[in-house]
């Protein structure tokens, strides 16, 4: 069957009945949400754990399990390898693992998924794991990508149901209490695990921080926890900002940025209340510049910015420039002081940030959002999972939800990468569909989605705008038409809309 | 059938099967809570409602439905006689209310019992609504009275399904995210509709400040939130606080409260650390003020006081001695205005207060509590529901959860209420059960519970401790033997115990 973006999907793939993408609302969801589990602690017993393998064997894992981590701490994270360490040392097997993003850091487990310890995973793959998965189905299910809000929304549906939730805090108390912004190894906002915390039938908190009773503010309520334990680091926060988040200096993208900015002003959503989503890499940091920059000029005070948060829009918020920051995933050590030290740095789950299937999630609230690509095509629809080698690389973040909830997305994507065309005829995974992107941005001026007629009127004659096969065939005889990536049949990977549908999968490379 | 505090209890009530209570600690949960319902909204919908009618009309509420009220704003809130008025004009019948308690200002809500409105109440009755049920069977079925702890876990079970929560906000935003701290009618810690928010199939948030997106603090997040409506008042804070809620200043009670300190002192419990939860009876603001003479003079730094808070246990944070406090209800503008701007005034919800199949409520962590009494008998049971004449004029609040779960439960009760003895043979309703109770304070003397050697050991000849025969004795001797009450078989209310067992019934009472 052919799905809304086009993708021919098989009618099962694994054990999965596949319902394709249907269009960004369609999908009215079932009426009521997974049972939370219930927990019963009476007064005089403890949740201490001596070990994490005591906490291990305290939460009743055994061979088959389910468990999820979060990734605040990115690519300084400790936590996820160590406990997928003592699991395989307690010869606990076949496990399905649902971290909401893996990072360089824990190439390691692919050793564990080599000799079955490991045997699914559901989650973002970011860098050598996903590279890994690229080559072959080493895995019994294919790894199922989700993004931030469509993670929430699926745990919350009961889709996933995840055994064991092992959640690092940089502080807790050891009734576990907890929350993301406070001890050596902060984080800021601790956004992704409390959906995990609600629906998990058994919650750990692993922490290198134990305080006394209670401690606040409080992120992830004692009421939700089975077990704590202390060890000596979670992880290192100086690495979670990485290289790519710094502003660009490329004058040509700085341009493309300046014309964003102009783009929104001309377009009238940029008045009093403008509230936005901006991710943290250099093109779009550049946009937050810019458009604090032309906010201070013109006297505008927006209402909030959704992040990933970064340093330049702690900045707005500390002259007044935006009235509110809604923190899910704090990008920088910026961002973490700011959310423990003022209180209109907001921490919001990714259940309030993105998840489709609830009252209204933040999303639904932004104006407008700024966000990258690896590929673009014809029909506007984007991939940031796979390279245009067909490698998987980079799991979906908040893309499909920011697009889909604000009023203008724009993505910023330059022309080319080295040799290579960035807008494709047909992008080589569909991750964000087009229908819920209206502006491609490049520095070669910007295409907007004929579905966005209202867009088009109030900005053209007034800033580059070109249809998007002018990009395309532009780009493409600088380069010459790209040479076809070769796949096997084998699917690795399904990218899953956020409302469960499926929008595309991801194949194994053909070696060349 | 007879039940662990010697209560015998038919089979069923109403339509309800009868399980009795066996003992504190005594019931394992079911494995799973009720499913939380499934909202959805997509971008560009909008949740304001024009008017109660308005709001009332979407809610989908009809004949036979069930809703839901906080009493935060206590003997001031505006919102429920409203609303239930609207209901009424718009022909809507046989409503089940349950509210977290009604006060002497919900006295018109009697007439729409009458006219057959409202034909169930599960909640707690302050006054003339209890006077009135007492009086005879109006409702289809026995008002069932639950603890603070009691009624939330009474919803997440499923035991107590709603289909609309009707809100009252201090402050909101047009999606509904909202606090209880801010606005002219600011009432502080919106601990009782956390857990409505969560299970009601339909969430109305109802302001008289509306104000721009998003509105921080979060209590409510907006992803549990249907509809919101602003309407001109929902009530005069100034109203929270009652005439009870002022220290005692009669010398013995103030010699009571000064032995309770003694015998906290005495018993090892009142080092660092130490944490509590104190009423706003005038005894028991006593005690408090006693206790933190006590902390200061011997250099104690407390853990934290949950509340019910007052401006007392505000100051005890305030000079440090004590760490943190607890706040699911704010019982004085003191109170409002601490947690409003001190970070260490955390507010929580009464899942996390006292719901006993959690991963573990605040109470348990309590050191102490010290809490009222209409009477106690030698049996330790103790009764706040009804008074001597078998009336049924107070709900439960959080007793049964703070005795549960506090290492010592302090019960500071006169002798004497006017000709009145308070300790009497078997009380007349089991609001909490002996085996949670472990000293009866009174103006001539302490009685501890036998189960307690361990506090007996530590205390015998320190303090005026008197076996509760002696005190049941000596009261009598002044008294005579008190006039037995007459009841009739009618059951008019089902007194809960928090674990969902029942303890004891409330019967009409017969007209002398």
């Amino acid at each position: 069957m052919k799905n809304k973006v086009g993708r021919d999907l098989p009618p099962q793939i694994g054990t999965r009945k596949i319902r394709g993408y249907r269009g960004a609302f369609a999908i009215k969801p079932i009426p009521t949400k997974a049972s939370l589990p219930t927990r019963c602690m009476y007064p005089g017993e403890s949740k201490l754990c001596s070990s994490l393998d005591d906490a291990i064997k305290k939460s009743g894992l055994c061979n088959g399990g389910t468990i999820s981590f979060h990734h605040h701490l990115r690519n300084g994270d400790r936590v996820i390898n160590r406990v997928i360490d003592r699991i395989a040392k307690m010869g606990i097997r076949d496990i399905c693992l649902v971290p909401s993003a893996l990072f360089p850091v824990h190439k390691p487990l692919i050793d564990h998924i080599k000799k079955g310890v490991i045997t699914q995973i559901q989650g973002s793959l970011n860098g050598p794991l996903g590279a890994f998965i690229s080559q072959g189905k080493k895995l019994e299910e294919p790894v199922v990508l989700r993004s931030h809000g469509g993670r929430a929304r699926a745990i919350a549906a009961g889709e996933v149901t995840i055994d064991v939730a092992f959640i690092a805090a940089p502080i807790a108390d050891d009734y576990g209490n907890c929350n993301g912004s406070l001890g050596d190894s902060a984080f800021g906002a601790m956004g992704f695990p409390i959906v995990d915390s609600l629906y998990a039938h058994t919650v750990v908190i692993i922490t290198d921080n134990l305080q006394p009773y209670p401690v606040t503010p409080i992120s992830i309520p004692q009421t939700r926890v089975d077990y704590v334990v202390c060890i000596d680091s979670i992880g290192d926060p100086q690495r979670i900002k990485t290289g790519t988040m710094e502003i660009t200096r490329s004058p040509a993208r700085l341009l493309m940025a300046k014309n964003v900015v102009r783009l929104l002003d001309e377009s009238g959503v940029l008045r009093d209340g403008f509230s936005f989503q901006a991710g943290a890499g250099g093109t779009s940091l550049a946009v937050t510049k810019f458009l604090h920059d032309h906010m201070k000029k013109k006297n505008i005070t927006g209402g909030f910015a959704m992040g990933g948060i970064t340093g330049y829009v702690v900045n707005m918020l500390e002259d007044g420039s935006i009235n509110r920051i809604l923190d899910a995933q704090s990008f920088d050590l910026s961002a973490v002081e700011s959310i423990r030290n003022n209180p209109f740095h907001q921490e919001v789950s990714h259940i309030m940030f993105g998840d489709p299937h609830t009252g209204g999630c933040v999303v639904n609230r932004q104006d407008a959002c700024f966000l990258g690509a690896t590929e673009v095509d014809l029909d506007f629809n984007v991939n940031v999972n796979t390279h245009s080698d067909g490698v998987l690389l980079h799991g979906i973040g908040g893309h499909q939800d920011a697009a889909a909830g604000s009023d203008i997305t724009v993505i910023l994507a330059p022309l080319l990468r080295g040799r290579v065309p960035v807008i494709r005829e047909k992008v080589t995974t569909v991750t964000t569909p087009g229908d819920t992107v209206d502006v491609i941005a490049t520095e070669y001026g910007m295409a907007i989605n004929p579905l966005r007629d209202d867009i088009i009127k109030r900005v053209k004659g007034k800033l580059p705008i070109r249809d998007i096969t002018d990009l395309y065939k532009f780009a493409q005889g600088m380069t010459g038409t790209p040479r076809k990536v070769e796949f096997t049949d084998d699917i690795v990977a399904v990218i899953e809309y956020r409302d469960g549908t499926v929008l595309d999968t991801v194949r194994k490379v053909k070696k060349g």
